[in-house]
């Protein structure tokens, strides 16, 4: 019933995360009507891959410069940075949440992905080539592994944690407890046992 | 912490039905990962508004053809539609599911809108000059007013049922009751009324 060139509209949006293909029609029929988002949006998606790309040195988002200037984010042009302490995250958006923290006054070092035996991803698929590049520019003392407390999560600091043994620097994990504000009461059993294991004196 | 460029994506993505900034800024971020997907919805954005338009009879969507030729969409082109049945309809949406149940032989008026005194939208917000030019094509001989049975659909159909009283056609309503497979015990009291009031003889 619709035109073909909105169907393949369709499939493209649709991958989208967290869109089906329902959502996705609903936008098309929204920006069929909509001549100026959708030149707006054109022109945006269209300069995006010339501008914007990995950081090529932790993963992050970073503004492409010059031609021959390396792509490097903010956060690794900031001078300002602790440059011993690096901050492993899985995800960029896992990066955002810990700078909106305002906690972490190193780098990171984004990996992309958690091994994950269901979904397939092995050692082979984290870049452990470029994580140890990072680290024998020196000056890196203490990896800070902030991968998310899942069993995922948990397994890849582990796998971390041994392959960086020999790096020479100090290897971390994010403490694992009741959240600010959490209800003991509704609490659940893992997270409680891990909020006793990691209990800190007062004085 | 991110590009402009990006923040502007996001508030352009924002926009879409039902995707909040939270949701664009997913998006965002997913995109910036994936050139190939980025540089083919570009693509396409930047074809559809050449490509396909609201049809100038009916409002539904309609692929643009030869230059001097008339935007008409695929149902009003079909010379196999009944050209005394014209079903009046909210959204597109609404045209899709009607046409999803291979019930309507005849073609479509797309209102765009419905009456709405919460949402400020008045008679003279809805296309009355175009549907009336549609009318007076002849051959219609019976409107069917498809609109939603929510308070500003049934407004917007009896409004539509006294402005066209004049017009010499018989002015319809679909029926409203219980929906098929639905179950009289959770049914609310206005769909049990309706559904009370719009009875019909059985032999």
């Amino acid at each position: 019933m619709l035109p073909e060139r909105l169907n393949k509209l369709v499939t493209l949006l649709s991958r989208l995360p967290g869109v089906g293909e329902k959502t996705a029609q609903r936008f098309v029929l929204y920006l069929v009507e909509r001549e100026e988002l959708v030149r707006r949006l054109a022109e945006e998606l269209a300069v995006l891959p010339a501008h914007v790309r990995p950081c090529e040195r932790c993963g992050f988002i970073a503004e492409v410069g010059e031609p021959e200037a390396p792509v490097w984010c903010a956060i690794c042009r900031d001078g300002k940075r602790d440059p011993r302490l690096l901050c492993i995250v899985a995800r960029v958006q896992d990066l955002l949440a810990i700078e909106r923290s305002g906690a972490m006054r190193g780098r990171y070092f984004v990996l992309g992905k958690l091994l994950s035996p269901l979904e397939g991803v092995g050692p082979e698929d984290l870049p452990l080539e470029t994580l140890r590049r990072r680290l024998s520019e020196g000056q890196i003392a203490e990896v800070l592994v902030a991968t998310p407390p899942s069993v995922d999560g948990e397994a890849t600091a582990l796998f971390l944690a041994r392959e960086l043994a020999t790096a020479g620097v100090r290897v971390s994990r994010i403490a694992s407890g009741v959240p600010h504000g959490g209800d003991l009461e509704f609490a659940d059993q893992i997270t409680l046992g891990r909020a006793i294991e990691g209990r800190k004196d007062l004085l």
